[in-house]
């Protein structure tokens, strides 16, 4: 085989988007700007500022703040020069911003790619490259006040995106930790007793306490006491009324200071009618280590694994090994779409400490503490739940309003490209959106496909004679209801204010 | 020293972003997203739909694609699996999407970042991640009306930006290359002989001169012809009438290829009446492999280095070797912003194989050429023109327009903050921007400051005795101008229609 014949197989093979990206276009960016439009609107209606930050960042910045999550960093090669790391999230790059700065306050949105080297369910939004929609506040503020906002966003942002049907599980990393206390989890194992609570969304109480007793080493009684809380969720009045009867709860003093800022944030969710949104789930733990108070994710029907989730993904595990057995090539079908779920839609909490460590870091002997709260919203996921309703037949990805054609024939006839970029510029110049077919000669069958196509509503026509000889333009409306319409002639120098016009009929 | 000290000194270093790269917030944000609108809104009048690529590409698809720049590619590190880069440019990842979805054709524009490991000059817009707005037409079409329509958008793209003090240099690759055969160059030289006349905008001819002899091997006869072409520059018609008489030129069967694709640029630029902006410049090559046809950049007075560049530049390298003699580490300080231009501010060209080029690597035996034209605004290059122009006092970050406020005290006095919730959510249900302080009970003055620095225009008050006992809102404009003004007293409950006609007053 030759070297040429050689590279030229190597490439056949590559002509495609890493594994766990995507390209986007037509209606599906539709789709998602309206997303980021929407969102925006909202983050700006509660006095945001934007910001970014560049998409990687110095790898110590990253480091020791996702937990067992750190292996899924993207790093950039070591190329000379300083170590790099692709953002894991928009969460940390606000924090290192928020210290370099010096700030002492900022509420500040963020709509920009993360990356995560995790297993793709592409056709559920689960993505190695993937849209986060972040806001936050930063700064010393009487409590619940920021966080019950958060939740209003929350709540405002799902519903303008027409998602009503989700529900917000919130807890309190005070009321969590407080519980493993009470259980008598000793308090370097909490990080790691806590990851394992947080998988009772995908797994039953069974195989977590397995986990929490046998790899985990707690003991049977830790467990069960452990069981007896976290299987609490309700509404929030009902969870509260049982934890101020516990007297477990009643004894431990960081579950009592989680409990007094739930009441405080009942308070202000019900001044804005969104508790009814809210359900207190003592079983969210939320992964990451630098959640410092509440906690919440939002989740739909589409965000539990299908029912058959474990059968399916067994057949997927058998059929990938006898595909690596055949051939030692990546793929793009090792995607777990057919048995996960689309996970939580929108997540955020309450991080304290994120700020300080940072600050610290610069050698700061007493560096402020720089409270913090947000949420972030899911864009991928929630597309995919939008897409699936949408009607994609109503759904224009130009904004094409003109379409200039030029009609003539004979030995003479050039199609008078010139003076349709003459006509086409002064439609432009006016903000008007149009096009013409990119050929010199086209017969007029031609111009009204391609017309059609792009979705214009009137054609500007430089008819052989009546353009040349009379120095006037047709405008005619264009669609099926007037195919009988010979459209109007008007005189070439202001053909605009007529398109406009019939522009603003339809 | 501890373990700990050392890894706190070591992080000490470190709080900042990595070399070349930078955050962006507050105003900078508001100056740049004007940017993307206004070139959005430009190609969208176009009927070009979006797309979004990912940040990285398969590393083999950007390989051979870069000429002598390949070298500032980023590459990811291998961490399994597929090996990648960050992309370098869009259009190298557009004709990939071309390719691999086997379009005929499409009109696309994409904003987004792109990469290069290259000396960065800060305050000129010359970073190592920075944005791109591009606009590209892939599709067989007849000769220069595509073309023709690029260069509108460019004019369009720029002034409406304005942006009007630019020359676009325009050229022709066939021209140079036929240039080059008259002048005797082998086939296969052309492209670094292209590179060093490329050269021309930084450097003299005799420095040009000396590279195309003593470095690249032509004789002096050679260089001499060369030189006779590439001082060539002037209006299209000038340089047109030029060539039009050269024997040379007649005799090259490339560059009569090249000179009537310019003749017919020529009418329809002037069609569109914007020729005045373009300057025939001959020396004019681009580095980039991929281009074939016609060739341009715009430039303004900002994008030529500094008369002192030379002198600078020595400074700035001898400060630099002192400087690594003494710590070996890496620092922002090395910015070439002293000795550079900001260099082109939009550029592009046309490139009609780089799409066969991937679909023939598919295996694809008679994969058809999909040509293509297109043109890249570089947006920091631009930004940093527009900012030194703009008043910067007069750019809000922010859109905040009500602020609420709860005045009142004595011993059962609680801030209101419930009741201030239930208010502003009917405020932001409304779509109306507003914000409060975070805190429980604040006097007025602090409110009040909070308010203008918020830059709202109406506060909604919370009254103790108003409220509580009558059940009523105060609203009141803000601003200098009505510190006399008390407000109005309105019912809770209707509250919202008074604020929007105030609103609308101011």
């Amino acid at each position: 085989m030759s070297e040429e014949t050689k590279q030229q197989q190597k490439l056949s093979l590559t002509l495609k988007t890493a594994k766990g990206t995507k390209d986007w276009a037509d209606k599906d960016m539709v789709i998602r700007q309206h997303i980021f439009q929407t969102l925006t609107n909202i983050f700006q209606k509660h006095g945001a500022i934007t910001i970014d930050t560049p998409v990687f960042e110095l790898k110590e910045i990253l480091q020791g703040k996702y937990g067992e999550d750190s292996k899924l960093i993207y790093d950039l090669k070591d190329q000379g020069g300083e170590l790099c790391s692709l953002r894991y999230d928009l969460t940390v790059p606000f924090a290192r911003f928020v210290a370099m700065n010096n700030l002492d306050k900022i509420k500040r949105y963020h709509i920009a790619k993360v990356y995560r080297r995790d297993q793709p369910a592409m056709t559920k939004g689960r993505m190695r490259e993937f849209y986060q929609c972040d806001f936050d506040v930063a700064g010393s503020y009487d409590a619940m006040i920021p966080d019950s906002e958060v939740m209003s966003i929350l709540v405002d942002g799902l519903t303008s995106l027409g998602i009503n049907d989700f529900k917000i599980k919130l807890n309190h990393r005070k009321i969590l930790d407080g519980i493993f206390q009470i259980a008598g989890v000793k308090d370097e194992d909490i990080r790691k007793i806590s990851s394992a609570v947080d998988k009772l969304d995908k797994a039953p109480w069974e195989d977590v306490k397995k986990e929490i007793t046998v790899e985990k080493g707690q003991t049977e009684e830790v467990a069960e006491i452990i069981g007896k809380y976290v299987k609490l969720s309700g509404s929030l009045a009902d969870v509260i009324a049982v934890l101020e009867k516990d007297e477990g709860i009643l004894s431990n003093e960081k579950a009592m200071e989680g409990l007094a800022d739930i009441k405080l944030l009942k308070e202000y969710v019900e001044a804005m009618q969104i508790d009814n949104f809210i359900s207190f789930d003592l079983s969210l733990a939320r992964g990451l280590d630098y959640y410092t108070g509440l906690i919440y994710e939002a989740v739909t029907a589409a965000s539990a694994p299908p029912s058959d989730a474990q059968e399916k993904k067994e057949q997927a595990l058998k059929k990938k090994d006898s595909k690596k057995a055949k051939k030692n090539g990546t793929s793009n079908d090792d995607d777990a779409s057919a048995y996960v779920g689309v996970g939580s839609i929108a997540a955020g909490g309450r991080y304290d400490n994120l700020v300080a460590m940072f600050s610290e870091a610069t050698g700061k002997k007493s560096a402020p503490q720089i409270p913090c709260v947000g949420v972030s919203f899911g864009v991928e996921r929630i597309f995919s739940i939008i897409k699936s309703r949408s009607n994609l037949d109503k759904i224009a990805s130009t904004s094409t309003q003109v379409y200039v054609m030029a009609f003539g024939g004979g030995a003479d006839w050039n199609g008078l490209t010139g003076d349709r970029l003459k006509i086409l510029k002064k439609l432009w110049d006016n903000g008007i959106e149009a096009e013409h077919m990119y050929k010199g000669k086209v017969n007029p069958r031609k111009q009204f496909d391609a017309a059609e196509k792009s979705g214009a509503k009137i054609a500007v026509i430089l008819g052989k004679e009546e353009y040349l000889q009379e120095g006037k333009l047709r405008i005619k409306k264009l669609g099926p209801e007037y195919a009988d319409d010979d459209g109007e002639l008007v005189a070439a120098e202001d053909f605009v204010s007529l398109v406009q016009f019939k522009l603003e009929e339809m």
